[in-house]
């Protein structure tokens, strides 16, 4: 048996991590644009990265790096250091080089606009302002924002039986081009658990499917998604259940979070498809639910227009039938295999559920035992808003 | 040689076709809600029907008359009598039987909100009011229309070398759920063609491919799409190759009006990708642009942020290189291979190609020959707006 607790301190709180963020003069008004994560020691490290055929040049550097051990994430917002070609692996090497000594096969992470060079001299005059024995996961998580309107963190001490334990941290930013297979998210997680490389990978696998690539905001995918992992095995303790749980609820939790925080989004929906033909037919279906303009505006008037998801589920592409279809918004079913209309009363109930910041439509496609949950939000004006004029 | 000349006169333009829209009370305020096309001799038909598989009753009724000729279509707006089951085709047939003696093998087609039995009893009523007689080819594009804004109509008469002629006409509406793979569209067209009924329906088929399902307004396809050609073979002549490009010119046009009327729609904006693997990849990425929510909110907000398109290029799945894409706001490129860096001159020349009503942004992906031509529309406050609250 083991326990998981909930504890304050984002990526600091792993024994031997450090964090902060800084104003490198990115964003306006001297609000915080760069953070880094360093280890006392070195990391092995566990990654998911966007799908994107256009790898934005810190992906594209990491991965060239090949086999390595880190210490060390700088992290900068507001610039995406995407479609910049060699220039855009120059520029994080020259960058890279000048930070201390301590710090050994740096790697970046970036986020913002796609098209325009690294500000290099403001990047590398910010990373002198940084403290490497500073602990301010608060500080680091701000920076790393872009359009979110709350920073993203989360931790838990994973106490064993034997009264041994281990630390998971991590921060996030979302908000926008947030979609299946991964989005413009970053998120950095911290373990001073003793875990093997490989495992580490396979869980975090594993976890990003039902997490990450199963939230939606507008179905973009962006150029620098990233997860990272960074373990320094400092606790010199490991519980594989214990550590996939803890992992899992971190992932999910930050998921959800950043979709919450989606731009524009009032709502937080969860989609939980049941009875399709198999769990690859009820991810289409949740995805494609999550992406649907028409769910999401409906969504956004609080108005339980059945008919757009029914639609939806028959425009994805699956195996699905009017007669076996059944959908309800929390425990209000409001479509029943055909058998069951529609009447003001089911209407002002499910407009009821539709009024809360958080709910759940289930959509059952009575065929077989395939079932996925994806999570989405919906969009209003603020989307529109934002995403218009993003840029200026 | 053959010459196509531009006419008056819709669905009515043929010879021996009537057409005619009344309002039976399905919309507020006596605007007209139902039309019908009807020949005064049998029509051998061309479909093409969405996709979705929660497949709308009249469609459903349609499909299971097997081989017929028909000489009437009645079309009404607000109610889909879509995930209506059984009942759904009894009421089609309960209204069709209902229509005078002149009408053989009547067929039914629908559009507006899924999920609700249609008001059988206005539609009965509504019918009694046709008269078979009337030209009023206004009058029935008016009243299929839903959130459109305006009505569409085009018509050709096909003047051969020998001086005879065949005519075609049509009228569209569409506007919400268009998408690649049809949507709700509804489409008429009547022709007095002698054209044989196989080649007609290949015909059509290949030019849906080039225009309804080239064009997206948001993504989602609809319960009821369809494209419907009847023609009574009245001129007794034909001519392929004049037919052939007639049809085109005719759906390509409704297809880029539907787009310039789609919801909230301002701009209409034409992809055309070339340099693809093959000409599928091309169509990919040509529909991924139509549908991006950060490409729409872009062409809004009238930011040459060409950062979305090549990120859109890069998660659409098809091979694409950062080293060999070149994008360009009409006769301006914005970026070339990476070879070519976004200054302040180069964003206010493409800014004002965006201030267009309608322009075309070539995206050269310089792997391959594959090409293809989509249409699609910008995103604004107007498209929250009406798909936030449709239903009331």
């Amino acid at each position: 048996m083991y326990k998981l607790i909930k504890v304050d301190g984002g990526v600091c709180t792993a024994e031997g991590f450090y964090a902060d963020g800084i104003s490198a003069g990115l964003k306006p008004n001297n609000v915080k644009d760069m953070a880094f994560v360093y280890s006392d020691t070195l990391c092995e490290t566990a990654t998911a990265f966007t799908t994107n055929k256009m790898t934005a040049a810190p992906i594209r550097h990491f991965k060239a790096k090949g086999e390595f051990q880190t210490n060390f994430v700088l992290i900068n917002a507001k610039n995406a250091n995407a479609m910049t070609g060699k220039a855009g692996i120059e520029d994080i090497e020259e960058i890279l080089a000048t930070l201390p000594e301590e710090v050994h096969n740096p790697v970046m992470s970036s986020t913002g606009v796609i098209g325009v060079r690294l500000p290099k001299e403001k990047i590398i005059a910010g990373a002198r302002l940084f403290d490497l024995k500073k602990r301010d996961a608060n500080a680091a998580a701000a920076a790393i924002m872009t359009t979110d309107t709350f920073s993203k963190q989360i931790a838990y001490r994973v106490e064993l039986e034997d009264g041994s334990c281990f630390h998971i941290g991590a921060m996030a930013k979302g908000a926008g081009m947030i979609n299946p297979a991964m989005a413009t998210m970053l998120c950095f997680i911290t373990t001073d658990a003793k875990v093997d490389k490989d495992e580490m990978q396979n869980i975090l696998n594993d976890n990003v499917k039902r997490t990450f690539n199963a939230a939606s905001v507008d179905g973009d995918t962006s150029t620098n998604d990233t997860v990272m992992l960074l373990s320094n095995a400092k606790s010199k303790v490991y519980h594989k259940e214990a550590f996939t749980e803890a992992l899992y609820k971190i992932m999910r939790f930050l998921a959800r979070e950043m979709v919450r925080d989606g731009e524009g989004a009032t709502k937080l929906v969860t989609y939980e498809v049941s009875g399709a033909k198999d769990d690859e037919e009820a991810e289409i279906v949740a995805k494609a639910l999550t992406n649907s303009l028409l769910v999401k505006t409906a969504l956004y008037g609080e108005d339980p227009n059945w008919g757009r998801i029914a639609s939806t589920v028959g425009a994805s592409g699956v195996e699905a039938y009017e007669e076996s279809l059944k959908i309800s918004f929390e425990d209000v079913c409001v479509y029943d295999r055909g058998e069951l209309y529609f009447d003001a009363v089911m209407e002002q109930k499910a407009g009821e559920v539709m009024k809360r910041d958080s709910f759940t439509i289930y959509c059952d496609l009575g065929i077989g035992d395939g079932k996925f949950t994806a999570f989405g939000c919906d969009l209003g004006y603020e989307y529109v808003k934002i995403n218009a004029d993003y840029r200026t």
